[in-house]
């Protein structure tokens, strides 16, 4: 990685726009959901998302973002459901499966078929079911807007996080 | 925290949607990042951001989500510029300041004017100046979508977390 100088310094060195942005996202750490849906065919689909986030807690919306030559992206159409699933380090290998060749993803026994039919993937800390409301292209990719319905805790656990491209457990207080 | 039964179980208990929503991400990390902004009358505003979110890599894109009543949002408009500081342990103070009561945000030396007169925080360990090209409002909040145009590392420091209303460091492989 290049040294730069201090942020607010005059002695900055401004890089081209995608170094950059590579650069500051390295340094961004991101806890890790996975996303599961169902087509109109009725094939489960799923990935391992590092971009949920919180847009409101009443109504509970939620927003994450994709590519959409996700092998999910034709099951992101507005009305259907998602089953948004927390993860933690217990499930790393859900992390791992969800991120995976997609036509294995779904080959095994961590699922079982949810509320619409949505999988649910077991051992995971936390799950919602939520309907898209809303879905934003934005060149080849988009942000889902999702209202969430019901959900559960699962496994006791600690949070999972995904930083400098490795999988992380949360450690002491800042 | 009620005790519920494990993802997936067929004895999983069903929690209103505000309250699964809340249990849930109590159980998700998230990274800490700060967005500044100018509005149209020349006033710095910012706030401390838990939603930011990587869009695509090429264009460089992100999102961030916010509320509608923050003192950030007059300066939520199309064409105008934010810079997202990406905060570490070091600068823990600036995630807090930046939460703070809006109109003590600016107050003092930990800024700096940057590029088209938006504030750059000191020490945080990254930051990226971008323009934003999507606002889309929902209910009483909004998805903000922008186009990193440049940006620089900063100060070496680890990446700052919020999980569990903690401030936290990444610690041990999962």
């Amino acid at each position: 990685m290049e040294e730069l100088a201090g942020a607010g310094s005059e002695a900055h060195v401004a890089v081209d726009d995608i170094e950059a942005f590579k650069q500051a996202f390295r340094r961004h750490a991101a806890g890790v959901a996975a996303v599961t849906a169902v087509t109109a065919d009725g094939a489960p689909v799923g990935f391992t998302a590092t971009s949920l986030a919180s847009l409101a807690a009443v109504p509970p919306m939620a927003t994450f973002n994709m590519s959409q030559v996700s092998s999910a992206w034709p099951a992101m159409t507005v009305g259907n459901y998602v089953v948004i699933h927390m993860l933690g380090p217990q499930t790393r290998h859900l992390a791992e499966k969800m991120a995976a060749d997609h036509s294995e993803r779904f080959v095994g026994d961590h699922w079982t078929p949810g509320p619409h039919g949505v999988p649910v993937l077991s051992d995971v800390t936390a799950w919602m079911v939520g309907k898209i409301i809303e879905i934003h292209p934005v060149h080849n990719n988009a942000v889902i807007v999702v209202q969430i319905e019901t959900g559960a805790l699962g496994t006791e656990d600690d949070a999972l996080l995904y930083h400098e491209r490795r999988y992380l457990t949360p450690g002491p207080p800042a």
